[in-house]
Parts: C-alpha cells; sequence; structure tokens
C-alpha cells in the first residue's frame, strides 16, 4: 500500500483538500508532525473530523524512529500530516528515502503554506527573493545571517518574507538540569520583537544635522524601508498592517493579531497598484503613499 | 454576503479543500477563472463534483467586467476559482480592490500552488531566488531579462524555479487579421525547449584546447550546472528528471512527462540529503554525484 503525505494547509481542520481526507479515512494509521508548525486548533478537533485516533509524531519520532511509521505500509496505507504544506518547513527526504529503502511508496497531497498564501499581501510572488527565519536573541547569542539575506534581497529589488520563531516544548535551564520533563509555556516572536531585533543589528543612524544622502535599499533604513506583516494568513481573524519598519516597531503586540506573526520587507520592485492594494492596512496612508513615490520611486 | 476567492489546487477537482467546497456550495454563482493556469480536467468535472454550473471568466471578463462577477455579492455569495491558490500567478487585485470599493467582503481560501509545491523536489524552499517565467522565443522575439534573473540567483548560491510558457486562445496572423475567432491548437514549452532557449543565449563554450578555469556559477555553464525538470507536481502522474543543463536538453520531451512542464536550476547551496534524494531521478548517477561534488562542493 503506500505511505501518504499530507499537507493539512494553514488553519483548521477544514483546509485539508477533499484528496486528503479521503486519504485519512482510508488510512490504518493517522500520525501528526508537531515540531514544524502548529495548527490554530487541538488534535482532538481533527480526530473528531477524521472519525480517527491521531498519533503525535514529534521532531525524535520521526528522525530516529521513522520505521515506526513505515511499519507495515507495504500492508496498508499509512497517513503522516503535516501542517502547511509537507514541503513547507522541512524537506522530510530522510523519511522519504527510508520509505524508498522499504519499497513502500509514497504519495505527496499538497496544500498552501505561508511560503505561497502571503501572496494575499498583494505582492508579485515573483518578485520574492529567499526567505529567512529570524530567530528570539539572549543575551548572550544574537544570530545575525539572516540579516545578509535580507540585504542581497534589496540589493536586487526584491521582497523578503521574514518568518518569525517560536519557542515550543522548551525546558528552563534548572529543568533541564535536573532532568525535569516540565515544559516552559510556548513563545511566539512579535513583529515588533523581530523588527526591533533587526534594528539593533544596524548601525546607528546619522544624526539629523549630518548631510544626507538618501539612503541605499540595502541599508534598511527604518523610516523609509516599508513593510507588510501578516498574521495568520488564511484563518478568518487574519490581520495585515502595513508601514516603514519604524511605524511597525513602535505598535504594540496586540495591533498584529494572533500569532503566528511574519512580515514581508519590501524591495524596490514595487508597483502602483501593489500600493494602492496594501494602503488599506496602513498604519499612516499618507506616509505610506510618500515612501512609495519618494523612496520606492512608485508611479501611477 | 461574501466574494469567495478559493484555489482549486494543482491537477483535479478532488484538490480543492473542504472548506474551498462548502464555499461554492454554498454560492449562488460560481465562476472559473481560465487564463492564468489551466487544470488537468475540464470544466464539466467540476460541474457533476459541485453540482453547480460554472460560467468561464476570461481576462476580458474579469480585467473589464469585474462588476457582473461581484453583481448582487452584498446579497449572495458568489465563489470565484482559480486553479492553484488566488495569488499564484496574479493576485487579483484589480478584482478585490473593486470588490472593497462595493462594499463587498471577500474571502480568501488558499490551496497549494507551483511555487510551493516545487518542494516535492527535495530542495529547501528557503534557498530558492526569484521565480522567472520563460517566454516562447520566435524568430524576431527573444527576450532575454529572464536570464539575468537566474544569474542573479546564481550569484547568492540560490536555486531558480523556471515557469515555462503556455500558448492558449492564441490566433494565426492570418485569423488574427480576418478577425475570424478560430484558436490554435494549444501549445506548451518543454524543459528541452526552454534549456536549449537559455543555451542559445550563452557565449560559445571554449574549446576544449584553451586552458580552463572553474566556471563561475553565473556562468550557467550547461555541462556542470544541474538542474531539476518537475512536470505536474501533484499529480499521479508527476515526472522529475535530474541532471545537468547539457543531460536534460538531450532527452526528449515526452521523457518529463505531460504539460505542464517547469525546472529548477540548482545553485550551489545544495546538500548531500538534496543530492541523495534527487538522484533518484538522475538521467546519469555518477555524473549527478560527480557534478555534486566537484563543482557544487556538496560532502557527505
Amino acid at each position: 500500500m503506500v505511505l501518504y503525505l499530507i499537507g493539512l494547509g494553514l488553519h483548521d481542520e477544514k483546509d485539508v483538500t477533499v484528496r486528503g481526507l479521503e486519504a485519512i479515512k482510508g488510512s490504518e494509521r493517522v500520525y501528526l508532525e508537531a515540531y514544524t508548525s502548529i495548527l490554530g486548533i487541538g488534535k482532538e478537533r481533527l480526530e473528531a473530523f477524521y472519525g480517527k485516533d491521531i498519533i503525535v509524531a514529534d521532531r525524535d519520532m520521526v528522525e530516529t524512529d521513522s520505521d515506526a511509521i513505515l511499519k507495515d505500509a507495504d500492508k496498508v496505507d499509512v497517513a503522516f500530516l503535516v501542517v502547511g504544506d509537507p514541503f513547507g518547513a522541512t524537506t522530510h527526504a530522510d523519511l522519504l528515502l527510508r520509505a524508498d529503502a522499504l519499497s513502500v511508496p509514497y504519495v505527496v497531497v499538497h496544500n498552501a503554506s505561508v511560503m505561497n498564501a502571503v501572496g494575499a499581501l498583494g505582492l508579485a510572488l515573483y518578485n520574492y527573493g529567499q526567505t529567512v527565519s529570524i530567530p528570539f536573541f539572549t543575551d548572550s547569542w544574537r544570530p545575525d545571517s539572516w540579516l545578509e539575506r535580507v540585504r542581497e534581497n534589496a540589493r536586487l529589488g526584491l521582497h523578503t518574507l521574514c518568518l518569525l520563531d517560536i519557542k515550543v516544548k522548551e525546558q528552563s535551564e534548572e529543568n533541564l538540569a535536573r532532568g525535569r520533563k516540565i515544559y516552559e509555556p510556548p513563545r511566539y516572536m512579535s513583529v515588533p520583537c523581530a523588527i526591533s531585533q533587526l534594528l539593533s543589528l544596524l548601525p546607528p543612524s546619522p544624526s539629523p544635522s549630518s548631510p544626507s544622502a538618501p539612503a541605499s535599499a540595502d541599508a534598511l533604513d527604518p523610516s523609509t524601508t516599508l513593510a507588510i506583516s501578516a498574521s495568520r494568513v488564511g484563518h478568518p481573524s487574519q490581520t495585515f498592517v502595513s508601514g516603514t519598519l519604524s511605524e511597525l516597531a513602535e505598535l504594540d503586540d496586540d495591533r498584529f493579531g494572533g500569532p503566528l506573526h511574519s512580515f514581508v520587507i519590501l524591495g524596490r520592485t514595487f508597483h502602483a497598484l501593489e500600493r494602492d492594494f496594501a494602503r488599506r492596512w496602513a498604519v499612516d496612508k499618507d506616509n505610506w503613499d510618500r515612501v512609495s513615490k519618494e523612496v520606492y520611486g512608485v508611479r501611477d
């Protein structure tokens, strides 16, 4: 029979495709991959919708015990569910190569992921460069390689989708040291947190009295770099906010909607229709139009 | 009520999501956008599956007569169906801004598109640069701006997803001149056609006797640049082929499966697990491994 790798889409039990739902209902065992992303609902709601028990597969299980997942998959169908698209956050290549080695055929049922649903912001997907993930900084760890990726995109006039860190199933140092499996509450990075981390990596702005040359795109000057935030894309409560990096950094977290947050830093390849589309979510519509015209060179 | 913008996914009537299907069944009118992509099946099969008539909306209708689509959408639900994701090939921003102007709320139901389903090739989506579309060359029109986009990606070590031209509803010059609405059979660009166009834009290779320095990544040397083709991603008959540009250019069209074809030109950010995953589709497995190691620097 076959291993189904099934994308669940972006929010709840109804975002699965008809093809995916049929495959789940016909499967002997159903696993839910629970470490690269989260769904907006609990597994109980999925179980009720499918009429099936679900086995939660954490990273350990997928990476070190894939044979348990693949057990008997040459005789019965097995479904492996992934939030978003099965190849979105990680390719699951290890699991699929193992299936091949065991002569278990696999079938992929694709679905939306944030990588394509971000199109809802109205910027042409063709003009996005590489995607980055922004990790939580700590006192002693401030990784910045992602910032150079943003600059590379900016130099080419391309947009950058920035995905923000989540911390789930983390242990405190004390609990880790004592071997206690007690986990901290989950933490989701907000847009203001991500932008403030970004700004902390930039050189200090010149004082207002110094002669001002127009900043190059890859300087990411916070008052002249546009961005659009997106939370819960595809969910009824999705929230988009557009503005300069400075404007977004100053808003309260809850202005951006519930987690997960992400945002896009706009490259200079930006057109009048895109400006009009995103103006609807602007913190300051006049400033949005002004920066679009004076800095991004958008003409009607 | 509401305008639903619903992605149909990649292949047939079962690739719609459960949420999308419910919205279609509850809609008073159902439009199918029929100019940015094609589904693998006819509209009759969709109509049978939905139990609804479908109105085909061509580019003219969407761009110049959107008020017909939006008619009464403040009183009844209207569904507008798009193959793939609704924001994949074009953002439909005009239609959505018009809905806003008429105070018709809209709801987007996302789905897979080739932009994220290409993840099935096993290359991390984070390492893709901008996507390009390769148009059919004619005797007098050989646009090449897309090639510079590929080079920009290659310089950064990034992969390029190349989408290939389709010609549907085209008229011959004679029929166009005579105002006869007779259309040519559809044409879909094949991977060998696209690669031969690409190679025709490169400078001639140095003769074998000249001293050879290793080619830079953005030279796109056909014997040392790796690529992976993908046809009908998400379809049971999907076909992937991996190899150098030279190897792929020499294969027959039908080796790549049915249309639509696309392919990815690999940047140097390429890892051992990705090499192993794609080796399964290699024209020449030994050469795949050799180029991965000697040119791309892939280490185990």
